[in-house]
């Protein structure tokens, strides 16, 4: 691979894609964008939804890994507990978790008013990243109007990179963002997808990694010769599995961590600074609110996950490279500017 | 101990209260309250400042211990990966939590502006409790207003029973909210000061106990005759220690673990739809924000802990307690009533 | 009730016991004992069966809480991430679990011949306390045959207080050792028997407190009357839950840390130096070695664990009083003496 | 990179290396092995000291992070809770863990007699891997006399590859074993030293990444011509991390973390029948058995964390390819040949 930047990220691993290459080829996720775009703000929200129905009565089976904790995301507590997710996934800036955290409440009153009185209150979900670098963070610009706008677009097929949570984000000192991908493998006699949906934001250039080609060396000392200094790591990175196989919250947490192992591939150490959270979630059934018990379908045996380990690997590294080559150049506050890969890899 | 209400609950285990039996004894420490009493809305907040400088440039040490993780409190997973507070303590409703976490970023911007530009962002910290029995909870009453007011209002004395974050809330099917207790114990040839406060909204009537003492049992048996069923836990309960011995972030933990031992003596079994929660902190030292190394003073070895694990556990029941015995009868919505225990057990 | 010991320690709680009042009313679970008593050698061995076939190749679902991991134990980890047993559940002295980790794996061997070859290796599970007070611990006497001699001796009904590893256990200063319980409560439309099964060697005298009642502060002031100090804490617990329920591991974590209730309630708060961890299983269905899915039964809805969660709690409190019950006076190395409760409060 | 191997392997990462490139660079810590090397019998023990003074009463700070908890280790729960070692480290073959902990109490009971009686008992602390492709590891050859033997052998200077406890290991379908590395930053005007050892037994070999480049894939694609079908995942991994860093148990948590990142680098997903263990520890500062406060020097401060955490992603990536390229072929039990790299890819 030359410094040359191609049209498409290289295939990471020996795994298939899934029909289009995104989360939404499990069945059932969709995706939605808020993009605020607007001088100083350059920020927005993204969300995932897991499945078509209510996520408060039909609750989905997840788990989450904290990586580097260095984050401020809401609900993952109570994930950690029991082990399903009740709202929709929301991904934004720092900043802006509280607004959506309200949002989803409001949002599950409305749909449920027992929420709270005889029922329990629901557990908001909000991931986060710092996009303080393009974005003015300080305005404090996201609004429970753009939770609700970017679930009103979620769709089985959806825009990354400079869009959505990912409008502002940083990666490797170039344009990060949403990214992407899938890959399909047959386990037990079972046709599998999985699917990955990041929010990059991490990454200094002379690390970033590309199928093990360190991209960010050679063009870092492109730039570097112009007497640009790299900056220190300040980022973070959100990276969320989806899976159509039957998998409890404990192997839902084994998958997760697995996301680990292909963010680490794109050149991070995990840095200090950084929120690196990876959360999965399986679609292949849900855990009905008011059910006295929890009729499950025969789950994959642990014996046979290491596919889907690959997989999950695979597609979050695969994903982060997404973002990078569907990042546009965006210009933010204070006359920042981070340009797209394939701006700054001609 | 008969049924009869005494004017003061006993003295729960074998140690000395400080001077004032509240958390205020550990010194710095100060607590504010903003309480919200307007027909259906029975609410507020609480804030517990460890000290009176700048929460974010001077960190705290602290750490989490999650009995029960069915809460919604927001900037845990920070906490235990970097050992520190970096915001006073709030407490709330449920559904409270969004609006304090939005203060707390503004006032933490406003104090240094630097925070989600060249520094990092803010860890905001809300806990919170269910107090939807009384209180209009979809009304999402609370607001960063009421956030400051509770900060402004910060001293070493302070109100306890149905005040602040504790108005709406109910403990053992009767009024619950804000209670407090310290202890001191000599370690090492130190000093040692530990107190505690309490956000009580947890357990059924029968199974409150009360230095032993089923007081609950006895009760209920009396108001069942009634014909009153006892209801289902939906509680949650908050339980912040301070110490001002110098102890780490891992010390810590193990500190807020013995809140778990106080807890359970009062009659809990750590019900599942309850967010049980504990966080302790020291006073002894702060970790300066741009410190490049941490002084830190002589820390109490672990061989030595176990007189402060006891003050912890007591202090926690007592200050359980002390929410019961602190509270007085509120009208909340709906009709809804809870019997502070002075009037339910005349 | 009076400083006199009665026949048998005051019921816990509001539950029914179960038939025979020990871990043994799950159906299938049994138990077995090898004691040593010989001069200063006073151990032993315990082990818990799940069920009456292979454990390796039928894995019983289970879960580990961790109170206070001043401990030994070997095998945690993997129950963690994998949440099944494979072996029988050893208990013994601190410095025996070496020797009994290696009889479960000449064991495990014995039987499945491919492990540690095609198949993977098994992992021993030993838990422990330590007995050095009364037992020569240094002697390292515990050896694989006194595992297979407790395995043999497994049965339904079995022998409690100052046998196999609750030989030479001391609790709040008296002789504590193997202690059981149970209780049945209707969840959800099942008859649901829960067992606990713990081996007592914490607390120190002052502390003690049953049903309530402060009974370890009136003996210590009738005892130090004569001038005797208490001693340090320095022991440990480990708290065996069974359940014939059908829940995951995620599920009988959580049971599992309802012990640090019913053990709270006997008076410790947890101490530094006591290695106290909790195992909660379920019989109510096995994960076979090589199957590739899993065919669970439906599971408890976690809303309807709060009964569940009140029995753990119950049975552990009373199967420590029942320890403490059961104890006879041992003789130990050193000339050192633990009276049973019995003859210390005539 | 070429598929010819070259002599030595790829320099990973920006970092400059030690003076030996080996774990040892960090002043004080010695390594020894004793290898097993009879017919099928190839197994071992290596062991790592922190310091050349009594491990119990000088404990060293330590903390473990568990990638993938499929592993036999035995003290890891109670490094978890106290944040230090007391014996040397010891790694072995699974089911040698026993002989080993056995060992490290007998000799700490030698070296500290009070041990188990007026002090609390000894943690041992033993690491495995399951090296049954090539060691008759049901044979149960490890004893404690190759613990003593690996101690008295203990050197700043050590052999690599085939030896003590790697003698049996394999690695990407080759032979693995034991590898090291070093690297020197300068971190907040400190020249800090970080070093690794692994223990590498893990990986199937199509996945086999060096610095990048897919050396596994071709090597594979040359030997499955020859219809050799590479085999399921059951391998291992301990990664072990010195650093003479002032740090405290809680940052070395996060230290031992970023072995993950490394080690994913080169080709692992975590498998799930691999247990994925990393342990940091530093030899700045000693805590003493008998100390009543900890005197700690200056912690650095987590903010200048992110040098250490990239030198030991990079040790922990460097450290297995050095157990790859010093490897030397072996012949184990039942005709079983596991070929070095070396001889794998000439």
């Amino acid at each position: 691979m030359s410094t040359t930047h191609p049209a498409d990220p290289p295939h990471i691993g020996t795994l298939n894609s899934g029909a289009t290459g995104t989360i939404a080829d499990v069945a059932g996720v969709r995706v939605g964008h808020c993009t605020l775009d607007a001088g100083p703000v350059q920020t927005g929200v993204t969300v995932v939804m897991p499945h078509a129905g209510d996520p408060y009565r039909e609750k989905v089976p997840a788990a989450v890994a904290v990586i580097n904790g260095f984050g401020k995301s809401i609900g993952l507590t109570q994930v950690d507990e029991l082990g399903v997710l009740e709202t929709p996934i929301a991904l934004t800036n720092t900043f802006g978790v509280a607004a959506l955290a309200q949002a989803q409440i409001r949002e599950a009153i409305a749909a449920n008013p027992r929420i709270g009185r005889e029922w329990p209150t629901v557990n908001p979900l909000v991931f986060e990243c710092n996009d303080g670098y393009l974005n003015d963070i300080q305005a404090l610009a996201v609004t429970g109007e753009h939770y609700r706008a970017a679930c009103d677009a979620a769709s089985h097929t959806f825009a990354r990179g400079s869009v959505g949570a990912g409008r502002g984000m940083s990666s490797f000192d170039l344009k990060g963002g949403i990214g992407t991908a899938s890959r399909v493998v047959d386990v037990a006699g079972m046709r599998c997808t999985v699917g990955a949906l990041v929010l990059a934001n991490f990454g200094r250039l002379p690390t970033l990694t590309v199928a093990g080609v360190p991209l960010g060396r050679m063009l870092a000392e492109r730039h570097t010769s112009g007497g640009r200094q790299p900056e220190p790591e300040k980022g973070s990175i959100i990276m969320l599995i989806a899976l159509d196989v039957p998998l409890d919250a404990r192997q839902l947490r084994r998958v997760a961590m697995r996301a680990a192992a292909g963010f680490a591939r794109t050149g991070s150490s995990y840095g200090h600074g950084s929120g690196d959270i990876a959360m999965a979630f399986s679609t292949a059934y849900t855990l009905p609110h008011e059910a006295s018990v929890f009729r499950l379908p025969p789950l994959l045996a642990d014996a046979h996950l290491d596919p889907l380990f690959q997989a999950s690997a695979d597609c979050v590294e695969q994903a982060i490279l997404d973002a990078l080559w569907q990042a546009t150049t965006v210009h933010g506050r204070n006359g920042h500017v981070r340009l797209a890969l394939r701006d700054a890899a001609p």
